[in-house]
């Protein structure tokens, strides 16, 4: 806790990295672009899992596991989607090491080479699909509804941690119905899903919509996405959900009896979020003091912390302690004692404040002596005294209040940064001087969408759901439009 | 359900081929020797690992993740690592395809090929330690208890599903301490960990144990480890913890500053269970009719079944199962209730024992009237009818008899086939006619240990902790010995 960080006013981006690292979240390994997450970043990720797998369940969807490798072939069966991946593949071509003859060390060996090369998925639909030709015969079998837990591998050239890494953690759902109507209504229902756990848990605002033809994931039919703002100005993307029709099925041979006994190809949803979601929750609420995590995500909600002069002094404190957590720990809070003596007050209280825990107690002698204890919250870095009665209560009324103020902090931020406007000149000032999200009406062609990204550097983040209708005329070509949608400098 | 399994007693690895498949836990994928893990086998998967993660953090371990892809160079920095893994190692060499100039597809982009190949994790000592160097540099940071969920792929040429697969899941914990004594005491702890999951929650007996030299894991000092028998006579290692001294410290020079200043290299452990597991648990309790699951693992701990003739009973039956359901599931217990129209109840009983559900409570009309339930338990298939008061404490206490009822009749197997034997020929008899482990004496050197294996086909799976002290002659030699060890053929 020697060295202060960047503030986010100087340099944003340096501020996200020094946090990041300071925070004890992830740092950079020895593979290029391949991340470490820390403990602590770690312990935030699996808050996020239990949530969203539990969503996941509550929606009728079970956990499975496909391989890692997918043999080349698979991407070549369907054509937009092995154009999307192709130039971001890492490809094993060999399953064997000796050691090398002219001296140390190992070398590949030359006869272990694999007839046809394996690709380390960048995303799962080919392995999947294929696999589910064996699942699937009649309607009976449908809806299958699966998701997966699993690391994946998209080579990047420039990385940034959680926001860009070659390997990455996430989770892909994988459904097949067997109406285009019914994978529709799981496409959006799990984009619901997806808003959902922004906004109630990561108290991030979330805007839903759909992406244009240029932005859609590579074999889909429609993608839609939830879009977030975060403080810089910037978007970034947190979530997608895929409406794929029977492109993969198609691909893959994959037809069902119908009721009718027709034999007709399945249709499909797939939808994802991953460890991005880390750096997204950083960027939306932390400052420059370091973390601020929402209750619902924050591995530690309570640290407790001693004010004690000597060792007497330490054991009447602990004392009491023990009973405070107990009682905290009843209604289910997650609670840390600190009473370390290598480490002053001071020190610790900066040091969970980088670590974004949301409420802090402080407690010494007299308040031992007086029944109360000093509660000071990370959001607002308010102070106050609390008589002991009824601690418990109202430190999780507290937690409460913490987690409904962040999403409102956020919320209000997104809507200062929101601008609408009609022409070139007001879009480019709007994008220079105040970033934010900018609605603006667009002729609905990819070639002026593709303009504009080459003369801003903003894309069209989405087409909001339940968009208002509003004669307009294109920012780019003044040719006629009847909705804004949304664009931004996005992550 | 038209088809009968095999039975054991005809062939048991086709039984065990049969069932894996039949009880939709995992089949083969279209990569060779990569397996996919089907919902309901990855649901057992799923309890295994929430119950082990728990015991991990209650023994103070940390989750993080590590990189997928290690440097080739890191496995020559410890010499009898590489030599343990390098003829199994799956080998990225290139990060770009691109289209086929000649035509369809797409093929290896020759100008993106890496500097350095990347392997993909066997395991991942080398790039943890190689992580760690930066996150130790005093005695404060120590112990660091670092626990990983991955994937990992080891090449296999001959698979079996869950038992011996290239790609498999598992968790790798790795551990950094200031002395040996610390490191070997975690060591024995995660093995005790190891043993407590597999006997309280598995209901498999294991005897624990240490490794001879020749079966150590590559770059170990010690390996301990839990030993299982399987119904076939044969044993099957169900979890490994390594104590690695300093080599790792050493290979990554990792030193830290002791309390009094010197710098020192740090002591390790690894240890490992994985996917392996859900091939011991199939094969230790399950019989000719399908899946024998404890209790303690299974996805659906009771299915009911409606027996009716009408929709008017359905409807009757359905209103009691609502309330039976809910009362059990207040007990924390898993139930689904399958009131499907389009299966007979002998086809959803055939159903469920194949999928090792352990109650069975089946529910006509005139167990309405009389406020009773037929139970069913899938252990012993013994049929009760059971009075309505009270039913979730009955339905409570019949779970944790079959839990300690698998327990007890593994174990009784297992006593009943450990043989002592003091000759070579008694030692082949007992492993050609009877299988089991087999306590012989041995003199102790490798040499005669590759021998016997040679001969025999057995190994030495341990030598047990608290091995009883007793003169004998070795079986192969006739050098003098000072204790049995536990020999077997195993998976």
């Amino acid at each position: 806790m020697s060295e202060q960080l960047t503030k986010r006013s100087e340099n944003y981006s340096q501020w996200y990295n020094d946090l990041v690292a300071r925070a004890d979240l992830a740092e950079h390994s020895a593979v290029k672009g391949c991340m470490v997450i820390k403990p602590y970043g770690y312990a935030i990720w699996e808050k996020m899992q239990q949530q969203l797998d539990k969503m996941f369940k509550d929606t009728g969807h079970s956990n499975a596991y496909f391989p890692l490798l997918i043999p080349k072939s698979f991407f070549s069966k369907e054509a937009s989607h092995v154009e999307g991946f192709a130039k971001e593949c890492a490809v094993v071509t060999h399953y064997r090491l000796k050691n090398d003859p002219d001296g140390k060390g190992v070398i590949v060996d030359e006869t272990a080479k694999l007839e046809e090369e394996l690709i380390i998925r960048p995303t799962s639909e080919t392995i999947i699909w294929n696999t589910y030709r064996g699942w699937i015969q009649s309607y009976r079998d449908l809806p299958l509804l699966i998701n997966q837990w699993a690391n994946v591998m998209r080579w990047e050239m420039r990385t940034r941690l959680f926001l860009r890494t070659s390997e990455f953690l996430w989770q892909e759902g994988h459904t097949a119905h067997s109406t285009s109507d019914e994978a529709i209504a799981e496409t959006r229902q799990m984009l619901n899903v997806y808003a959902e756990f922004a906004e109630n848990f990561m108290a991030m605002p979330v805007i839903k919509g759909n992406k244009t033809a240029n932005e859609r994931f590579a074999g889909a039919i429609d993608t839609m996405c939830i879009e977030a703002l975060m403080q810089d100005g910037k978007a970034l993307q947190a979530g997608t959900s895929h409406f794929l029709g029977q492109n993969f099925a198609k691909a893959f041979d994959v037809k069902f009896t119908t009721k009718e006994g027709k034999q007709e190809f399945v249709w499909a949803t797939s939808w994802g979020v991953s460890t991005r979601l880390m750096g997204a929750l950083v960027m939306s609420h932390s400052d420059d003091e370091g973390l601020v995590l929402p209750p619902k995500l924050a591995p530690i909600q309570v640290v407790i912390v001693p004010i004690f002069k000597n060792e007497e002094q330490l054991q009447i404190i602990n004392e009491r302690v023990a009973s405070i957590k107990k009682e905290l720990e009843l209604k289910g809070i997650s609670v840390k004692y600190d009473n370390r003596d290598t480490h002053k007050p001071g020190w610790k209280f900066a040091e969970y404040e980088l670590k974004g825990v949301p409420v802090r107690i402080a407690i010494g002698p007299r308040d031992v002596e007086q029944s109360t204890v000093e509660v000071a919250r990370r959001d607002t870095k308010e102070k106050s005294v609390y008589q002991m009665t009824d601690l418990a209560i109202k430190i999780e009324h507290l937690l409460s209040q913490i987690q409904d103020n962040i999403y409102k902090k956020a919320l209000d931020f997104r809507d200062a940064n929101t601008y609408a406007v009609d022409t070139w000149d007001e879009f480019i000032n709007a994008l220079d001087t105040k970033g934010g999200f900018v609605q603006a009406h667009w002729d609905g062609s990819p070639e002026t969408e593709q303009k504009i990204k080459e003369m801003s550097k903003a894309t069209i983040r989405c087409i909001p759901l339940n968009n208002r209708q509003e004669a307009g005329k294109c920012i780019l070509t003044g040719a006629p439009s009847s909705q804004r949608v949304l664009f931004a400098r996005a992550y």
